[in-house]
């Protein structure tokens, strides 16, 4: 895109300061390096900061027709890769600056009336976050969908269930995937929510105390798409909620992948054998020839570390400051930028992950009944017979401890063995077979496959709605820059 | 309330053993120290459950108000105190079965069918949530009211507004305590988002599957007063979002409160003497006879620390774990209390914090003006009468520069002297009171006065508004609770 | 042991005070629910203060004797644990301070000359940091002490080496046990290094600069074992690094212990079965039967997190704070406190999970050579042949791959398909067992038997090595704990 | 330095794969962005491999000098910053290999000869470590010089000290910023303690588990200036102590800038008053043009969170993995630059944010006896002369009380009234100036003007101890980088 180069740029405040800015506080303290990231939302704040100044006549309409248009000139410029900007001009706004003011001379320092850098990269900022929102919200809704998908074309595959990572009882696959789906949706749900808090114009806060200026700041919010403005002038600037919010539901996006992936490193074991990763996501060793290994999804896990240390230590810059702004709050855009990176990362990798896996479901189904996993089964028909539970769970558990001794299982028992275990046996014999299994538990929310069925269905109306609301979105956002584009009104 | 003693329980699993548990794995694991807390919770579950076992005649009707009504006398033994409980009892829902079985004998192993732990606890633990994050939300409304009664008495006092730590513009008292009733407002907000997620039944999903009895799900949801029921077995039993969102809503009020905290602390200082605590919040020391310390509020910001660290180990636990339940998550339950009990213990000593400091209003106005707090006054000035912005700061700059190395004030200026600085001032002088310049940011969320009433009128609908959400609430869920205790209906 | 009662004690600071504290203040405030831990080391500490107050003269040597048997006399009733406090008491040493009132009157109002709350609970917490310290370090050397016998006890079994959890190449079930004990050995050391740092005393830095008293700080380090004296006072009063030092050895020692507990959960699964853990350190389930759950590994895995917990919100309390004491900074106790309990909790549970474990040795043999894991040998012979690494990796990698095509393994293939593959097989077939691939890895910390052996006996060194350090230590702690006992020397 | 390009280069483990690599999973998994800072102990890494192969005879000693020779124009590249690499490289060790096939052909992949990734990683990680580590003690040297100095030229000037933010007792300024010199101290016995741990070579591990090649793993070592070899190849390459250790001693480095650089932004307050930052150590506003904002200082308090965010993101990341190797250890990499890059940012820009400083000192003069200071004083008069110290700090905290509410201070009491106060000040009055009370508190580390001097020539003792080592290290380590540049001994 644009450049890093040390062309240097007037700083905006320089009129107080005897000695210039010592080169090492010059680098400690310059922030182009990453909130160039936000030249777009920057620009097209300052056209809608600069058309309210018209509008409102404390700039006449004509200098704020040249300054958007100067604007709109140093945008193509972004667009076209060929803005330049360098560590001397310390953030991307005074970069913007100065070369707005190269296009459209000295008229181009009206456009900072009424405004501060403070409620300037707040709005920016806010902006950007919305985008990002949507765009996790996309990879969220992408990744339940191919859980989804996988799981369709596996409606009637059991593997085993897990509790404290022992075969505890039979399921679905799709039941299994699901439950992925699930966390997936209550991801959507947060960001939903981070949206809506984020959705507030700072901007008209100024420097902390709100402007002087007669400031129509609803139509900026309307022009910049924002559902409404910040109450508080003082909060608007010292503020960093929206930030966190957006971490938080990044490591919990984070956090349920972690989990996803890490199933898939067990899966592909020598010991599970339950998938098989597609050549195309795993990776080799350089001395081991035999290897592949499912590097995927143990980087998925393993980013899991930096989206929490980002989420701990924002948390940790803003514990205990004083209102209102303070330089450690510059700190936020990284973590919020890396965070938001990783997770896009992890999101579009692993769809493909997903979907090009494939199952080893023999072994899946021969798990599933192994080690006495349909002892609940054996336990819940005694007490479906009068046994009180408590009961049955201990004529089953010395069942069980007697078939382990003895060096066998369920299916060698004899009719007479079976009823010497227990009466109700002896008229009706537990069910032996997973498909048997999962086939009982026919609750809402349970394993048997019509009650997945219905999960599935219940999982895609839900997506839809997601995409409805997410496509809304982002066709007013695209709005909201494209108006931009299309120079003043 | 109840005594923690070692009379022990036989375990609720014990048939498939050959060897008793070791004395230090049973101390290792057991939980009982802390989730006795849930033993309301675990009763009224557990007769929710088992009303619905009777209804649907998996029990039957007799055999379950027999048991209802023993739950019910172990819930008066808890309240009356006498229910005693030990290490040897493992967790609490073992020590009310074993209580349970002494009052009405063998029946009571019935009371475990179609349930397992794991959807039991997951149970307790989200109903016990639910009235949390309601005591939450009743102490930030609370701390917000506090704020709001303080900002009335003071609308007229003005105080330095800082950034950076320094002085910038004098602000409305009212204003500055308005910025965190703004970020309380968000803080009630997230704990509904967190409300709202809490509130689904995992009951039903036993083990990790489902349960091979035609379970009535929607019945006991209905009875326990849940919104809905979960919608995936494996997910029911393997999730702690539940968890975490009350973790980061806590991680976010004590983050906001350690700023308010951290602001009285400087603010009791002898260098900013703005404010004077109450003998009452304050301590003293053991050797220094003069000192007055902010006890209450350094320790508010200071657990602020144990608050993110509790959030941050409770990710750390669920990162990575396999589905479904895995014994690692029994660590989020002293990590939930722990910070439940912290922030309702900043929750209910702040408000009288705040409602009996007294302003030095004096001294605050005084520091208002101080070290040219108004010149963006006089920029903004310049900037009305055409001059532009950057150029008006670069004058106004200068100006400040010169008063200092003379050791002056704005207010020390002849009208020659404003002339000279530029032709404007010649005409014009810019303000030279904070009233004057508090009054002139007259913008939606700016200091001026009406403006800040209208930011308390609104902020006031808002605590209307989280009131009346909160004590709907309240009151279903004490329905919730007395509806048990009236017994089967 | 002592009994915590809300029998109140008079303020050490109440002079300046017009109104008494609130009681939400007290509750909020209150430290001696936590801080009774200390009451050993804090009269300890004062019998050091009052004797060196007597020998320089600050108070009457008659004056010091009486406060010393006064100080024996509280000490003796917290062994017969009839020493009671209550939370009126405020913190532990004003509970100390008001029993001795009790026992002999108004001279004890000469203890807390030249002392202050500030240096006087730093020197406590210290001095029960030095024996946390060695019962950690105790704690970890019989961990490595349990790993090192079991491996002694299968210093000729083999088992897949994985990375990625992938078989990658046979090793010794010795070496792979012997990689924790290299963990614990660095935990050791680190254990040992907080020692070193801790082992300073602050008293006499009063309440932040020092006494106006001629006070003898060598002789008091003497008298309670410290290897030296604080160097500066303000220092000495708001430096918690000493506390910092333990909670990151306690989460390097929490990393490590989840790591084994990880694969011992593992390892117990179907998948695995590699071991099969003992009935005592197993729990069952409440609903399946059949269940024997790895708990105390899952539990010690899970634990970690609450350990990083403590670390985070520790350096979280003490960011940014200015000097010298503030009370943020008593939130360290709690963090301490539960972080050397979690950790000293997974010691003593680990070594008889670990001694009692039983190894499935053919399982693990078997597996050790699946998977085509000694691959790695054939390429390392064509190597050996002259043929570049890179390229007898490729030759590798495609046998291999032809192999999983055609569903065989190196040992069904003949010699002629050998020679096929590269002219190198056709005078020396690759090795075909893992005890002939262990051994070939003969380098210093390789996996060959007679390594493994060394690196056993070069822990046992180290283990002795540590030992003596640490029976050195609790001598000399429990000597200057009894030097107390004795009454004034 | 080197390019950024997408030349691609042959995976090192493309025979066993059917598949090419999918892009997303390429770019997910490549780590050549960062981990190209190795380059340059990737090489001299190289170089004592191949060198040891060589003498070994596993290569010809010919074949050795040529790989050398190559491996040192690949060096000669970097250094000209004329050696591209691209995305398609994966990581940086692909990228050396690739360009030294280009320069020396086939003979190249012998290098790789008994030898992995895994070990090779971990080689160039510590060796880069190790550096990184000196250059970390140099900059804590260089603060600690700073503040020395700043001490020195201070030594006659008092300063209020704080505890609870409130005034408590006058203290030398230079005993202030000694305390900051006493925790740098302990920084760097934290980096040494770093240093040694991290000293070992992992090379000769291979992938896990040895080679099966003859190596001669201690002449590596010595080549390579490492202190010994690890002893536990499993251990060797699944370690990140090193790292973590790194960590740890940044996080407590940035936790004690924090502390510093929050008294400087406080100081700097037009509240305080304390110190004028240099212009060239600040910055301004863009609104207001009077503000001269501590920027420096509050981005080094803030980027704290960003250290602690990488310390917990990296525990997170190790937490319960299996050994040996695991690809989520490829985060350690990009945490560990972004903390060393950080921290050595901080240490770099704050020693001349120290010496540009200029103390307002009679503005602490006055403050320091502000607030009676000087209380303790009067009450240790008292107890000096036999009244106990409780009876005394409670008749000064009366006097206190008194004059607060009459509006007066101790200088203002008469004769008569002190004696009124109590009969021991009818005889002696207690101190009143600022320098009285220091000189009084003359014990070792306490503020009195000698025990500071004793102080600062202790602390300058044990920086030139930490000057030795470091530059002792510093001269090893860079003689191991040159006895590269010769090319083969």
């Amino acid at each position: 895109m644009s450049q890093l180069t040390t062309a240097g740029a007037p700083k905006a405040w320089g009129g107080r300061f005897a000695t210039a800015p010592d080169a090492r506080s010059e680098a400690f303290t310059a922030s182009i390096m990453f909130d160039n990231r936000l030249v777009r939302e920057d620009i097209r704040g300052s056209v809608a900061h600069v058309r309210m100044l018209g509008r409102q006549r404390i700039v006449s309409p004509d200098e704020a027709a040249r300054i958007e248009a100067g604007l709109w000139q140093v945008w193509d410029e972004v667009e076209a890769g060929t803005f330049a900007f360098g560590l001397a001009d310390e953030d991307i706004h005074t970069a913007v600056e100065r070369r707005l003011r190269d296009l459209i001379g000295s008229v181009q320092g009206k456009l900072h009336t009424a405004r501060s850098r403070n409620d300037q990269v707040a709005t920016d900022t806010r902006l950007w976050t919305k985008g990002a929102i949507l765009e996790l919200s996309a990879g969220v809704v992408e990744l339940s969908a191919a859980l989804l998908d996988v799981a369709a074309a596996h409606m009637d595959a059991v593997m085993p269930g897990y509790t404290h990572t022992q075969r505890a009882q039979p399921v679905l696959l799709a039941h299994h995937l699901l439950a992925y789906v699930a966390m997936l949706d209550r991801d959507v749900d947060r960001l939903r929510d981070a949206y809506r808090r984020v959705d507030q114009l700072p901007l008209g806060a100024a420097a902390l105390a709100g402007s002087t200026f007669p400031l129509d700041r609803a139509s900026v919010a309307a022009d910049l798409g924002f559902a409404g403005i910040t109450a508080n002038s003082l909060d608007a600037v010292s503020d960093r909620d929206y930030v966190l919010d957006v971490l938080n539901a990044c490591a919990m996006i984070a956090l349920h992948i972690s989990r996803l992936a890490g199933e898939l490193v067990s899966w592909s074991s020598g010991e599970f054998r339950f998938v098989d990763l597609s050549d195309a996501f795993t990776t080799g060793s350089s001395i081991m020839p035999q290897k592949k290994n499912p590097d995927v999804a143990e980087l998925a896990r393993g980013k899991t570390g930096r989206v929490f240390g980002h989420l701990l230590g924002t948390l940790t810059v803003v514990k205990g400051l004083p209102l209102a702004y303070n330089s450690d709050l510059q700190e936020d855009k990284e973590a919020l930028f890396d965070t938001v990176d990783t997770v896009l990362g992890i999101l579009r990798v692993m769809p493909p992950v997903v979907r090009t896996m494939r199952f080893n479901r023999e072994r899946m189904a021969e798990a599933a009944v192994a080690d006495f996993s349909l002892a609940t089964d054996a336990a819940d028909l005694l007490a479906r017979n009068g046994v009180p539970f408590r009961e049955a769970h201990e004529v089953v558990g010395r069942l069980v401890r007697r078939c382990i001794e003895d060096g066998i299982t369920f299916a060698d028992l004899t009719e007479e063995e079976w009823a010497g275990v227990h009466p109700v046996f002896a008229a009706q014999r537990p069910p032996l077979t997973a498909w048997e299994s999962v086939s009982a538990r026919d609750v809402p929310g349970g394993t048997a496959p019509n009650r997945v069925e219905a999960q599935r269905a219940g999982a895609l109306a839900q997506l839809d709605s997601a995409r409805e609301w997410l496509q809304g979105r982002q066709r007013e956002l695209a709005a909201v820059m494209r108006r931009g584009s299309r120079g003043p009104a």
